[in-house]
């Protein structure tokens, strides 16, 4: 069996802990029963996975199927990664949204996505990245009372994510670190409102207005001061085209939305200026996680 | 020339100065050119707005008409009012709007709803309620360098508001001095959250989701206290089935959503549990402004 992935880009700026869009950047997990355990690990960051003493993916699945069967089972896992860790790409939503997956799909329990999206929170209290990679496309979605509720859009296939990759990672905690407490009214306004157009710009596909109303004083000046070459790259985005151009969930990457006539001029510009910095145009994923028996 | 405008609820709770809809309530003024000026008043508040010695309309319109035409012409104002004062439910944004609309008209200058929007921001620094009014519909707006950007969605005919009017008034700008000044993160992210669900909800009709997400931390508690019964009419409202049940901008009027099947009984319960309040059901209106010649 085969699950795939994708990687996702959470808060779109302004909406903090509420947004999210999955990119066809995607892991592929190659899982079969065998006599004893076996994990392989290829792609990013492979060493590095090897080098720890557990495996997240590994630990999530076990723990899921031995409650769903009461049984320890043995498999051969094999990891293809594509998801850089730690920039902001929903690297570990992706891995727990895939082990969890998994862990259904060879129990053989049915499931539905819903589901998936509730046990997924155990692991990762924000749903902001667990829920476009479990449905793909653009979601916004809400924590009450430890559950979460979504709604989903499909993005049309006319625009493109650039996105730019620093080879600095940030922790999550780290960067959430740099908050302040408390906001004043008129901040509280910004995002609020900032956030339900983009919403609204997402599921009436109207885009164009997106270059006029995504702002957000909650947490990326912070943030991007960890690493202040990222202002520059938000400012030749923009200049070239995209339509936002916002910090990827708390960094260190890079997310731009460009009409897909604008991807390659803005891609060109962020790779000359910025040498250093791994700069991808990816399409957007409408699937979510997959699941291939 | 008879120019029709809506009420308006804006805020919708955790949606501060974002977002707004408009309700089947509405004023009319006939307007035709005269030898002299007259003002006649007829409906809600007639004798109280006689007893003024300004109209706010006919201040606004002949400013507009003026700045327009660069004549001071003479004009027959005849209203028929329907939109009661100081409840939240948009009177003041219904008369800039319907104002400007009527001077334009009468200076047979073409112009754009965009436009009389970005003008009503002249008189009213809120764009929650002046886009509705407008356009219509269920609107999201955002204030940038003083310029209102927007978005609406038709609202589904199987829809109705229950409106809960107390008798009592409150200004908004009291009813803003009860705010505090700075949010706590946790707060900001539910009405970030709550606001792009109910944003998401009204785009794609998916209009169950609303029980579940619609929290505020930032305005109704404090305004609520003013009037405590509120409290009582938003635990009738919901559990008698309204989708929403939320302060009206900044009150006194409740607001409440719900399915056109279930309106009846929320509409009973509001109506032998408040008899001091007058409670009706109403129609969206997607429309907004109306000109007929």
């Amino acid at each position: 069996m085969v699950i795939t992935v994708p990687a996702t880009s959470a808060n779109l700026g302004p909406g903090f802990d509420t947004l999210g869009l999955a990119l066809n950047l995607r892991n592929e997990i190659e899982i079969e029963k065998a006599e004893y355990t076996t994990i392989d690990i290829y792609g990013e960051n492979a060493e590095y996975l090897k080098s720890l003493k557990r495996n997240y993916f590994v630990d999530i699945f076990n723990d899921i199927y031995k409650n769903l069967t009461g049984k320890t089972d043995s498999f051969s896992f094999k990891f293809n990664n594509k998801i850089p860790l730690s920039r902001g790409l929903g690297s570990s939503s992706a891995v727990i949204v895939a082990a969890i997956t998994a862990a259904y799909e060879m129990a053989q329990v049915p499931y539905k996505k819903d589901k998936i999206i509730n046990l997924a929170l155990q692991y990762e209290p924000h749903p902001d990245n667990i829920t476009p990679a479990t449905l793909g496309g653009f979601c916004v979605a809400k924590l009450k009372k430890n559950r979460v509720y979504f709604l989903k859009k499909f993005i049309p296939t006319n625009l493109r994510a650039i996105i730019v990759i620093p080879k600095k990672t940030v922790s999550t905690a780290k960067s959430r670190s740099t908050l302040k407490t408390h906001y004043p009214l008129k901040d509280v306004v910004t995002n609020v409102s900032s956030t339900a157009m983009i919403t609204a710009a997402f599921f009436s596909e109207k885009f164009d207005i997106l270059r006029n109303v995504v702002e957000d004083k909650i947490h990326q000046e912070n943030r991007m001061k960890i690493m202040p070459e990222l202002f520059r790259v938000r400012e030749i985005a923009l200049r070239e085209g995209a339509l936002m151009s916002t910090l990827s969930g708390s960094g260190s990457t890079f997310f731009n939305l460009a009409y897909k006539d604008d991807a390659y001029s803005i891609y060109s510009s962020l790779k000359d200026n910025f040498k250093d910095f791994d700069v991808k145009i990816l399409y957007f994923d409408n699937i979510g996680v997959k699941v291939y028996n």
